[in-house]
């Protein structure tokens, strides 16, 4: 391995984070919410750190498959290490492992929080935490959409209509133009929002906070109700909305901005994916019936939460652990899918259900054609029995993620509900879940055994399993 | 469609069942319980209708792969049907969707119940339940390893080492053969273990009521504490073994039969599946800890819970319910593994899940060799890609069924845990769930259509999904 352009790599990505870090500095200064110091501290450590690891001598800048794996989960861990410092240093959450907890949550755009009162932080601890959504959205966009498919590695270039391989000398400028034209979508997106949000009455602060927790499809809020803070059916939709379209592959944005509707319309995954959001609705939407005084709060309500978990946000307007089972089961569900592959949504992705569904169509097929050779389709494309055995494994992969995670966080006996749904809320980096972990709950009774697990469940989802496991095994560190 | 052979077939099927009946007779007559009557009128209507069926002109004997799957899934139908019949005609359950979830329960050798008090009904009928079980394993067994394969239906001709296509000439004296070897094996089964347990102090009726619900995996008990009721580790001890005996691909009784040890020790299954049975064993015992007053019962409890859950039988020394969650959720994964592939119990069976172990581990070492061809094998076997994809597409079918099940379920709002274990315990014909559905609970209180709804998942279950799936398709009906 490229030892030396692995230290270089992670020490520029710890001077972005600490250049980052001066937003909130700037904040907590503006509002003197006394968290300064602790911003001023991390920022220092975490100069001296960066500048430490990027002056290391490199003898070649070329990586591969193995570095980049390698700097993307150190990349996620030491980023996560330090984004904890804030919250340490300022006195909001004064055990480590609570701090690394929550910044795992903030950068893996998860949401879950282990803050018991989130009203009465210091302002730039609050901004500091939902900021780190935005950064994580981002983060993950290039990282799937740029970075990954040019090296060669993680499992979407198969969604890709052209697969490179692994050309090194073709990297850069490939990468720059798809990652200049994310955050370009990325930036479009969140300056909309937020203005959409003060025309509907929200502060600057307010508006930025959910804006970031929208478009990263985090789900922080600096208010302990969530977005059922605001009473208002106008905020509730445009944050459903913006919800549903952070959960669509943001490769689509740039056809949109060039006028290729026409690619859009094409479009396997987005239109199951708004067939899922529209379906779920209006199911939960009929089981609620009563639920709600009026037509219009029951509809906002099963749009808002249905959007909220299938995009892997996490947001709520009403407590949706008191609706009746079959809604919650929905939900639970929904908490499996997630958004669309390219966007910044987690969990499995509607792309690999859309694969699996097919595939289980055409073993059914199979038992009256036995010898027939029948070709899986999506998009009018043929998937080879590469993509279909990487899906699969996928899934299996995440549903064991699952299980063990479950397994471990019951030895707490909080109910299997309540365990269950801690682990797909974190490994689908959700939010909130059901029963001890339900939206008006936090993660903070948990013992730090469990929100180790859970830490770890969110760094798994966000790196989409594989890239984690395969650091696992003793070969990736063999000389070759 | 050969119509007038699948009825011939379908007739020959009752007239069986009429046979199989008069056991039931005979011990309602020699008890006088009461339920003569009901036998009798049953058996009736059975040899009229077998009898007028199996009498249908026929124009030739040849039966294709959709005859086969047509015969499979009505033959299942037609006989649930009958055998509910002396359920109602005996008063036992009056209502029709009762006794026919019991005589689903019984065929599939699932083993859950709708009668609240199991003790009060009479002999006859209790013996023709737990018979119900002694001859659906028998059906699977046969059906699976003789006559799917041979037509060339059916995932499981995968795991065989020869594939025979739809050669119709050689049909008869195979499949006849090896149904032959099943039928002694079973039997030679099920006289072991009720000399077994007679000498462990039960009556012959009581031995033989639980050998069936043993061997067969099915878990029916005319006691309502299930085995709890025989306060005897010998006789835990004795269903433990033969439960996990039951669980065992049955040709490897063949090969034990002949002497050839080598072949049960070269198979993966069956190695993977006492190592799963031994360390669920351990790990409920150790968070047992504390629980039951001395070690053997600890262990025994212990032991008897996890080759009861993993067979699909489903019976019950304890009421497991109360254990801690760890314990809980592991018999809740417990209920999604199975036996082995071959043997009587349901769910999704061990080689599956090792195959889909196999293609994660390839899947993540291909990230690093993109370009490699690494094939998964079992047993020394190479696999083709063809059947990686049809287990693929079984599991996931299988999770379809079940969050499908459970979101209908949870319409009646008794809790998810009840609902999700009840699905998983009808689907993977175990038995009894968690909650509302625990060990001493039965499935009497759910309403009709969730009646419905497990009867069917309990077909689905036992007829491997993807047989029912297809007559589902609108081209199964289509004429070539």
């Amino acid at each position: 391995m490229n030892y030396g352009m692995i230290m270089r790599v992670l020490g520029n990505l710890v001077l972005i984070e600490a250049a980052a870090m001066s937003i909130p500095l700037g904040i907590s200064f503006f509002y003197q919410s006394g968290d300064t110091k602790a911003f001023v501290t991390t920022i220092a450590i975490m100069l001296a750190f960066g500048f430490l690891m990027s002056k290391l001598s490199v003898k070649n800048r070329y990586l591969k498959a193995k570095d980049a794996v390698t700097i993307v989960t150190f990349g996620w861990f030491i980023i996560s290490m330090f984004g904890a410092f804030p919250f340490v240093l300022s006195g909001t959450l004064p055990s480590f492992i609570d701090a690394f907890f929550e910044a795992v949550s903030g950068l893996t755009t998860t949401g879950a929080t282990v803050i018991s009162n989130v009203e009465i932080i210091p302002k730039g601890i609050m901004f500091w935490r939902s900021f780190m959504h935005w950064m994580g959205g981002m983060g993950i966009l290039v990282l799937t959409l740029a970075i990954m498919p040019t090296i060669g590695v993680g499992s979407y270039q198969i969604f890709k209509a052209e697969t490179p391989g692994p050309v090194t000398d073709k990297i850069v400028p490939k990468m720059k133009d798809t990652a200049k034209i994310l955050y370009t979508a990325y930036l479009g997106i969140t300056i909309i929002e937020t203005f959409l949000l003060v025309l509907g009455g929200m502060s600057l602060f307010d508006a930025l906070i959910h804006t970031f927790g929208t478009v990263g499809t985090g789900g922080f809020s600096n208010y302990n109700a969530s977005i059922g803070h605001f009473s208002s059916n106008y905020i509730y939709f445009v944050i459903s909305i913006f919800m549903v379209a952070s959960g669509v592959n943001f490769a689509l944005f740039y056809d949109l901005y060039k006028g290729k509707f026409k690619n859009i319309l094409a479009n396997t995954e987005v239109k199951i994916y708004l067939l899922i959001v529209t379906a779920s609705t209006l199911l939960v939407f009929a089981n609620l019936n009563g639920t709600y005084t009026s037509f219009e709060n029951a509809l906002s309500h099963s749009f808002f939460q249905v959007s909220s978990i299938i995009t892997t946000t996490g947001y709520s307007t009403t407590n949706f652990d008191l609706w009746p089972d079959f809604s919650k089961m929905i939900l639970f569900i929904l908490m499996f899918v997630g958004g669309s592959a390219g966007s910044t949504a987690g969990s499995i992705k509607v792309i690999r259900l859309v694969i699996l569904f097919k595939l289980v169509k055409r073993e059914i097929a199979k038992i009256l054609h036995p010898r027939a050779i029948l070709p899986i389709q999506v998009g009018g494309k043929m998937l080879s029995s590469d993509v279909i055995a990487s899906v699969s494994g996928f899934f299996f992969l995440y549903l064991l993620m699952f299980l063990l995670g479950t397994l471990l966080v019951s030895l707490e006996n909080v109910g299997i509900v309540s365990a269950a749904s801690a682990v797909a809320a974190t490994l689908g980096n959700i939010g909130p879940g059901f029963d001890f972990v339900g939206p008006t709950k936090t993660y903070a009774m948990f013992n730090s055994f469990t929100k180790c697990v859970l830490s770890i469940e969110m760094l798994f989802g966000r790196l989409e399993l594989f890239t984690l496991f395969l650091m696992l095994t003793p070969s990736f560190w063999k000389k070759v």
